[in-house]
């Protein structure tokens, strides 16, 4: 590496800490707690992972990683290959990493994302030995510039005994001045956070550290990881369609001003839809206030849609990860990214009064959402900041295409498997069939509604389900637990939810 | 009454407008949206819904019911008799009442309780058109002075079209003065809510009202009305001394003073018997910040144990009701009683780090937890403030004794049959059999903590379907989804959840 480090480290207390990766991994001990950053692939550590994973082939050791949400190929899936994660907190996304922890190989902490920093602070996951962290720059007064995410690195650098730094040489120095880093004090000395509009600025620029707690600098030259390109297909175009419908009629009815309310969206395809079908839309001038940003917020601004974005996290394509030097130049001043207990804070969430969308794995006929396990046993990502935002935000909505594995699976079904989001908080579901919106309505009448936003192929036997649970069992929720989970066994035994008779008649 | 009514209705715009309560009554139209005041039996209007009753006795027509929370006999029975009402919303616990939801001879929204206010601001529960609220006296500046709860009577006021204020003479002079009327602005135009220690006072001591909007006042002498007194057993005593202990262990660990953290505790039979325990417990100076106050709370702020309390309702005991008016005097400065959207905010709860303990009616072996429904289909109560605090307190605490009806039921479940707090918002459950401290456990560890606390005679079928799901399945979270309910169906056909082999064999 030729390169001036003095333009990157430009505190002299952080200058003679330049360690490899193999040697910072080195310090690493059986049974250690380390927080790393990193947030939807986005502002991890990577060399110094790589290097731990490789100690790892030969020697006996397991840690526990903590994180903001779900890293990439060098860190959670070398990690997870290796064998050296005991305990895995908060989120995770990736395939390796969960066909272990479906093995029972690993363990894994699904936590709710705002939650992680309270539970740091109160001790629930011990004492966090190193905090591992990617950063653009050190500041002159010894601050940690972050790259593409916040996540929960300010609170890992306060509390851990020992911080490594992994400076990426080749990080968008635009990446300075982009972060808006707040922290809480404990419980009970709090006041406010003091946030009222989306763009507020209440923080620093950057993580605060004693260089003392500095161990090690590790360099990198390791780019930004990009996610996949998520293009509409007809069936997601046509769930944003039926979103964007419903967004529409809210405003038609006065409910909400044309610019909506402040937007969280989770990732993924129909999330992408969804934006990309805003570019050409009636809505203006439109506050995001979420997690993660995609692709998509980029043209919004462009589209004049979009008027600022705040989050935690990027979670761009290749061919934004390239252009993301110039666009964060560009940008600037329409962007802030929070550590992730700002961007999914109860406090901020009803205050600003945010409209919430995420996926849904599965949904049952009185609402209640299912986000994380497959069939109720097998966990595919995690809750994530879908419980935080779902919980606290002005409408709570839920996506999800009403078939999956072809029309093996129905999206609706009589009982979800595993609840993530219960009754009590879910607003509005959402498929490429329609909306049912299921706010001001007792359980029989969601059930109608969602019923009717089911795929056809399975209406009737779920209709004929409802209707046998009210006749023999009745009650606020009528159910019949025999059959409760009969789409989920027959999917089991048979190969698809459809029953015989169904298939036979429709 | 020959009362002097100039001494309660001190402003000259309101005097003229004293109307028999069957007046009032016959104002109200078929489809029409009550927003009532009430919570926990105090602070309900008693002679207009007597009224109502009456006349739902002999002509045709259904009204939508929103209050603060569960109502009494003149009030939720008599309407329920009446058959009079559509639509309940948020909470009930009556009998009769939930009969009739049951029955689906009404409809019930079982609703978060700070979330009521939100929904009326948004319109989800279409307008108010008459707010009915009990009130003590009405000040020289126009403002209804509340009885024994605050609950959602200034929303509903502010909202109605109409009000009719049910002025109660016999009420104690001394509650002007408890309440602390906080109203929040439409969201997006928020600013913090400025209270950061559980004793501010941060609102006015009514609720303005125009009086033009003001259609009548009923007049009223009947008395507050008193709960069932929960005397301690020797099964509610053993949870509380095991919840209790749990705080002991916490303080020793040095995670909390020996003050603990703001206290919120549900109502019924183990949050009075924890009450009671505390009095002689080494705890000193906790605050209470909760939703209800027992009667528990009087004798510990004698006993130095509490020092302040917060709250929107009370619920008392037959004793305490009859010295209510000198309790009053004599705690005034120890008290005050908030909107329900304040006690309960999200806000304050994480801002405050409350300590939160509910009543669950079954558990499952990962945690989640049912409050409301029984085998999944009848609704008890309803999910009340559960949910506002397990959510965002600092340690989630759900209590249950491990049977019951006389060992027919287990408390604890493969599976429950209804969620309304999900594996990631609680951290301890506790029977008289133990505490299970769930935090930092992945969901197979927290079902082996679970299996623990399990009454005896269940631990073994417990423990077989877990060794089953496990091995036989598997996953992040093992289920055997065709016997995920078996404890409920054999109670269904058996009578008991006990199987067969377990009963010969215990
Ligand atoms: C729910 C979630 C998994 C959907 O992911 P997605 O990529 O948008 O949607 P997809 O339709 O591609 O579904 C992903 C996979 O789940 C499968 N799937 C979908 N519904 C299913 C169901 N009911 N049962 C079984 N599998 C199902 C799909 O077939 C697909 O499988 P594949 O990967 O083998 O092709 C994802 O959004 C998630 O993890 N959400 C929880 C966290 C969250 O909401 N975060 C954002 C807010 S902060
Ligand atoms: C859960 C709740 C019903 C328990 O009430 P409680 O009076 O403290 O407890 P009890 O043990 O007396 O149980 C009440 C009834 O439920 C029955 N019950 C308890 N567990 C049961 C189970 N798992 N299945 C079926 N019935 C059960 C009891 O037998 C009893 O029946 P009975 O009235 O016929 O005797 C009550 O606390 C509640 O409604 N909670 C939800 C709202 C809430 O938490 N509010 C407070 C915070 S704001």
């Amino acid at each position: 590496m030729g390169k001036d480090l003095s333009q990157f480290i430009r505190n002299e207390a952080f200058l003679n800490k330049v360690v490899s990766a193999e040697e910072a991994a080195s310090w690493i001990e059986d049974g250690m707690n380390l927080g790393m950053s990193g947030f939807t692939l986005f502002g991890e550590p990577k060399e110094f992972p790589l290097a731990l994973s490789k100690r790892g082939e030969k020697e006996n050791f397991k840690v526990n990683l903590y994180t903001g949400a779900s890293l990439g190929p060098t860190a959670d899936q070398s990690m997870a290959e290796a064998g050296i994660i005991n305990l895995r907190v908060p989120y995770q996304g990736n395939a390796t990493m969960r066909g272990k922890i479906n093995a029972g190989e690993m363990y894994y902490i699904d936590q709710h994302l705002s939650h992680v920093a309270e539970e740091v602070r109160k001790g629930t996951l011990g004492k966090i030995d190193y905090a591992i962290i990617e950063a653009a720059a050190i500041t002159e007064d010894g601050c940690i510039i972050p790259t593409g995410s916040v996540g929960n690195s300010p609170i890992f650098v306060e509390k851990a005994e020992n911080v490594i730094i992994e400076l990426n040489t080749t990080a968008p120095s635009a990446y300075e001045g982009l972060h808006d880093i707040y922290v809480l004090p404990e419980q009970g000395d709090r006041r406010e956070i003091p946030l009222y509009k989306t763009g507020d600025r209440i923080g620093e620029i950057g993580i605060k550290v004693d260089p003392a707690k500095v161990k090690g600098i590790v360099l990198s030259e390791q780019p930004d990881i990009p996610s996949p390109l998520f293009e509409p297909n007809e069936e997601t175009q046509q769930i944003a369609n039926n979103l964007l419908d419903f967004f529409a009629k809210e405003v038609e009815a006065g409910k909400l001003p044309s610019s909506l309310a402040p937007l969280q969206s989770g990732v993924g395809s129909v999330a992408n839809a969804v934006l990309n079908g805003m570019k050409t839309s009636q809505f203006k001038d439109i506050e995001v206030y979420s997690e993660v940003l995609q692709d998509g917020v980029f043209d919004l601004i462009d589209a004049g849609v979009v008027k600022f974005a705040s989050a935690t996290a990027f979670s761009l394509s290749k061919k934004r990860v390239d252009s993301l030097a110039d666009d964060l130049e560009k940008y600037k001043d329409k962007i802030v990214f929070r550590p992730q207990e700002i961007s999914n804070h109860p406090e901020l969430i009803r205050r600003l009064g945010i409209i919430s969308f995420n996926t849904a794995l599965e949904v049952d006929i009185y609402g209640n959402v299912n986000s994380t396990h497959v069939s109720g046993t097998k966990v595919m990502n995690g809750i994530g900041g879908s419980g935080d935002f779902a919980r606290n935000a002005r409408i709570t909505i839920f996506v999800t295409p009403s078939l999956a594995k072809n029309g093996a699976i129905s999206a609706i079904v009589p009982f979800v498997s595993h609840i993530d989001h219960t009754e009590h908080d879910v607003d509005v579901i959402v498929t490429e069939q329609g909306y049912a919106d299921l706010r001001g309505l007792p359980p029989v009448k969601r059930a109608e509604k969602l019923i009717e936003i089911a795929h056809p192929t399975y209406r009737p036997q779920l209709r004929a389900y409802f209707e046998e649970a009210k006749e023999k069992v009745g009650g606020q929720t009528p159910h019949i637990l025999e059959k409760a989970f009969s789409f989920h066994t027959s999917l089991k035994e048979k190969g698809t939810m459809l029953f015989q008779e169904n298939e036979v008649t429709n």
